[in-house]
């Protein structure tokens, strides 16, 4: 289907058949809203590996008992700045939200706060959570390990590490707050299933193949799903040029699954491979300096990043922000609706089927 | 003087010499002291780029009034788990070691702290502070910007951030800690400097000469020594895979610059170029895990790390763990002496004769 334009949907559309869904798998309407919500708002920042394709995933999970729609996650080994969240396997997201809002509580009243989960799934899209601190006048850092290898480390030729992303999230005033959100791997792990389902080649110093010599060829990188095949791995952000992406990876391997307790590669076998093991850390500006004036200072900040003179050839025709590509993306899509690869709206629409789901919902426009 | 042995110095002899300088600087013993054990502890890691070459460089600003060396730092602005430092212009270490005590007396009493300094000076190599918090039993982040514009940002033309770097170290049991410490630059600064000085080629992905153009020559990068000419640019690390190494730089300009209230690009002309804003963070692991049981995970994460299949070409014999290399330099330095650059030799031995300084101290060996 290559060079054929996707099928588009709007957000709306989306929301309501994903809700319809999981509502279907016996998750509560607030829980399927949160999940659903946080996939399509993904979707709309630009980052389709993130999105909707995690539906059919998750549903799998659920009748797998992976995922249990119905569990709530609880508050253990509490302090006044400090907390651990043991997820019981709930939908990720409605855990890393529930240590998110514990963490941004415990900041209000502590200035900071550091709080971890662990027997948590797959939480989506990182900036969902740290823009819950920005919505309240604080900087958000969240760190992910996944136990699911896939990144070699540096020097190193097996799938070792998981693509252990990180984001923090910090408000401006005039302008959308400052996200960033990211892989320590050269890409997130679904960018690559993307390319393979579109057929397109990826950038030379995503993956190496099973020999460990570099490709373009998505399928040279094997996954779960049936349409790529191979045995290769994700390099390390800047991989090519150093170590430090690999030292950033095992730092969040460290923070995210060994210091909350969740599992780790050390444990490969004996946990979950979903699990996402998750810290985040919370600081409230005005105990630093008055908001404010800070929030003017990240303005003029992004102006001065505005200003910037530019390399001719770059892409875009300004330096960029962290966070800005992803705003914008969002207004157009919101706009324009969301592409959805016919792979993936196939399967979509064969499990609404299953569940006894029609009329418009599962129609291709 | 490429290819012949350079002249190899105990650490201790360089510690007395350089201990000696700064006492008829005005500096107090203690504060002499502290300033040249982070130096040469940085040569004997490895970092000769942040080592004993700056014994002439903060000399100078003693000179011009940029470094009081008897100043002492303030704590402000506190509460049971935050506080700003002034350095009121002391040595940058004396005012990043205040720093980080202080934020470890708060999160000893509080579980988590966050403490950033402004009005400080050049604080030399973070891993210093870092490893402050890991003799703690707590985990220690340092991220800390640079007003002084070295590196160009993705899809910019310009020297318009600093390297501003981050370290992060956390304890292990028998092994040695985890420390991650680089800049968010391809490299330092002062390793451009250093391969300049020795004549020395530096590898494509550091630098970029005055035209854009990658260059292998460190010659094609200014700086305020009379070694180097041009007008190039530091890439942020990994900048020729994209865009995550500027995103890390910029978050850390808004953390250790703008959300301090130190200096930051915004302020260029306004503000000291040498300025460093300092945020640290620091995380008591007991309240999270016990100890004990975090030691022996940290031990075996690093077995493991250790026994990862290898790149044939890799240049060390097995998979590192971040801090590694350092510690094992530190043993054959120790053991073995420190080698400096003639031309930082001659500077040195310049300055100890013009403060009165004589014998053995300023011999060559």
């Amino acid at each position: 289907m290559k060079g054929m334009p996707l099928p588009r949907f709007s957000a709306a559309k989306l929301k309501r058949l994903g809700v319809d869904i999981f509502e279907r798998l016996d998750a509560s309407r607030e829980y399927a809203e949160l999940v659903v919500d946080i996939l399509v708002d993904a979707n709309l920042a630009g980052h389709d590996s993130h999105g909707i394709l995690y539906l059919t995933r998750y549903a799998e999970r659920i009748k797998k008992g992976i995922i249990d729609p119905k569990s709530k996650p609880e508050v253990t080994n509490e302090s006044p700045t400090t907390a651990l969240v043991d997820g019981h396997w709930a939908f990720g997201q409605v855990t890393a939200k529930k240590a998110m809002e514990v963490a941004i509580e415990k900041a209000r009243r502590n200035s900071v706060s550091t709080v971890g989960a662990f027997h948590c799934n797959h939480i989506g899209r990182l900036a969902a959570y740290t823009l819950m601190a920005v919505e309240n006048d604080m900087i958000g850092i969240l760190m992910v390990n996944s136990v699911n290898p896939a990144v070699q480390p540096y020097g190193g030729v097996s799938r070792f590490l998981g693509t252990n992303p990180i984001s923090v999230a910090i408000p401006a005033g005039e302008k959308k707050p400052f996200v960033l959100d990211f892989a320590t791997s050269s890409v997130a792990e679904g960018k690559i299933w993307l390319a393979a389902m579109n057929d397109e080649k990826v950038p030379l110093g995503w993956i190496v193949n099973n020999e460990g010599c570099d490709t373009d060829n998505p399928h040279d990188f094997s996954i779960s799903t049936p349409t790529v095949e191979g045995d290769g791995r994700l390099l390390a952000f800047g991989a090519r040029d150093g170590h430090k992406g690999y030292c950033l990876s095992i730092l969040i391997e460290i923070l995210g699954g060994i210091l909350t307790g969740a599992g780790s590669i050390l444990d490969r076998g004996a946990v979950h491979p979903n699990e996402n093991g998750i810290l985040a850390i919370v600081l409230d500006v005005k105990r630093f300096t008055p908001i404010e004036a800070f929030k003017k200072r990240m303005d003029s900040l992004f102006t001065t990043v505005h200003e910037a003179p530019i390399e001719p050839r770059f892409k875009y025709e300004q330096v960029q922000v962290p966070g800005e590509i992803e705003w914008r993306n969002r207004e157009t899509r919101l706009r324009e609706g969301i592409n959805i690869p016919d792979q993936v709206w196939e399967q979509i629409v064969s499990l609404a089927i299953e569940l006894g789901i029609k009329g418009s919902l599962i129609d291709s426009h």
